[in-house]
């Protein structure tokens, strides 16, 4: 017995109960009425919904990532644990791994114990198979589920996510723009975030009159050293590109060591763009034009989001956050 | 009314009581005789030890931190939570910035709620002033207090430290003896381990027969561009350095870039060694020579230790764990 199956039975969302429960004037009197008769005949008692007012409360949100360590999740973490602390609540946190089935069991864990909430932090979350992904829609009919920089659709589950679309569309336009012909995408994954990446490439592509060339589009996992011998394969084989499109500041870091060893001169002979305007950016000599992908903006809209859920208020289903291009010196627009 | 009492008024340690507790064999008839004569006594429930056998526990530590997006402290909460979790803990992050007063309220937070231990992770817990510290003793009295690379006598209270002292003395070490003359050290912090690290630097001038000179020991906070800032003030100086030692990749990170800009060949003229064996290692160009913290084997070692104390078993109050100086392109040794 729980608040999805008063939603059902009264024909209305979890959001209306939701603010039914929560005292929300935004509710008309008859929906209000409609609802709580559902309550009475189902003998349903407020629990989850009801602890966002503190009643009957941990005031304990579950962050689950990949890995703590990845340089873009570990400042999601930072963000979203302090937003969450300023608003009262603690953070659990769970790192999955990157196996299904043990995203799926650590997921249950959190559900079965006592967080008012789960995060789910960066777009690893969300699979290709809609069947894999029933586990979160099952667990969104008893607690919010935020996604940040993911999207999955469904009630109760809220994404916040980074245009990485037009993010790369602009990088590549602008390279295109400056006299670059043959772009080459090096990419770490096909998540929706990373499959969003390459859509904004292929778009940029087509948009220029560009020929899209498969041999131009390559995956490497994100490893500084690996991007570097993959770079050097590609010469090997003879591809020539004049940029490179990193949808990870590691490969693009990789680029740059490549570029210095061979004697190839940056921006000069070869321009890169990096993402996420990580430390890499910076540590790397030419310092990486690299996309910010706003991981604080993204955090601190997924909290006042959930916040907005937790009082019943009326919050979208999905924020899209715009990247920053920073320009240093790896490119010369 | 707790252990801390129980120990107090029975004149055995707190580990003795919670051996009695536990149900441990390893203490002798006479003891467990007077522990529970005294819990009798004072009307004693145990409630916080008894809950690392299972009773009456939330399986939940809390894990706090100045800043879980810092390279090292991101690597140690990844490590820490797994370990925990696979041990069937929850863990609570809890980021505290860097002021006593937040640390402590946190701290505070964390203690009033339902954790079965506190690991503190990075030395920057451990204050110069003893009574800064007080807070931390105090609630040693009620859950076992972890440190992770940090070091606080007392009771119920333990550490499991790098010897970062003994990684810098050899670092610098091998440097005078591959016929370096005018060693730099930088550093970001005076912490318990930058102070280890600064000593490790004084001991290997000394027995070396070198002089140690005030202007080649300085401060720099974590930023690449800041450190490279600074290799290039002291240049100006007339400040002549052969070497450089970085009680963090960052600084190292930045001594690279200072050498590449400048015309210096890395390690003909230059050489240099970081701390960490960070990402940035990996990214600098040519490659960091890093000291490994073993973050890894700390925080496994912290949780092995924390679970050896809800047993009820013998612990040490202190573990040193050695680091290992990796070798890569920008030293000749």
């Amino acid at each position: 017995m729980n608040i999805y199956d008063v939603s059902k039975k009264a024909n209305v969302s979890i959001a209306t109960v939701s603010r039914v429960l929560n005292g929300n004037p935004n509710v008309s009197d008859k929906t209000r009425a409609k609802v709580l008769a559902v309550m009475e005949q189902l003998g349903y008692t407020p629990n989850v919904f009801a602890r966002g007012l503190g009643l009957n409360t941990m005031r304990t949100i579950g962050i689950m990532c990949s890995d703590s360590s990845d340089l873009y999740l570990a400042n999601a973490i930072y963000y979203l644990e302090r937003d969450l602390r300023s608003n009262g609540y603690d953070a659990i946190l769970c790192c999955t791994g990157y196996e299904l089935e043990t995203k799926q069991k650590y997921f249950d864990l959190l559900c079965s114990k006592r967080v008012d909430a789960i995060i789910l932090a960066g777009s690893k979350f969300v699979e290709m198979k809609p069947r894999d992904n029933t586990y979160i829609l099952d667990a969104a009919a008893k607690i919010p589920i935020m996604l940040v920089n993911g999207y999955l659709e469904g009630e109760n589950i809220y994404s916040t996510v980074c245009d990485d679309q037009a993010a790369v569309y602009q990088a590549a336009s602008r390279l295109i723009q400056s006299g670059h012909k043959k772009l080459l995408y090096v990419y770490t994954s096909t998540s929706y975030s990373g499959s969003n990446k390459l859509q904004g490439f292929k778009n940029a592509l087509a948009d220029a009159g560009l020929p899209l060339l498969p041999e131009y589009i390559r995956q490497c996992r994100k490893d500084i050293t690996a991007a570097k011998e993959l770079f050097f394969s590609l010469k090997k084989e003879g591809l020539e590109f004049d940029a490179v499109i990193a949808s990870d500041d590691s490969l693009a870091a990789g680029a740059v060591k490549y570029a210095n060893t061979a004697g190839i001169s940056i921006p000069e002979e070869l321009s890169i763009v990096g993402y996420n305007n990580s430390i890499l950016s910076l540590c790397s000599d030419p310092e990486l034009t690299s996309i910010d992908s706003k991981v604080e903006a993204l955090c601190t809209t997924t909290v006042n989001t959930l916040m907005g859920v937790f009082s019943g208020g009326n919050v979208p289903s999905r924020t899209t956050i715009a990247a920053d291009l920073i320009k240093r010196e790896t490119t010369n627009f």
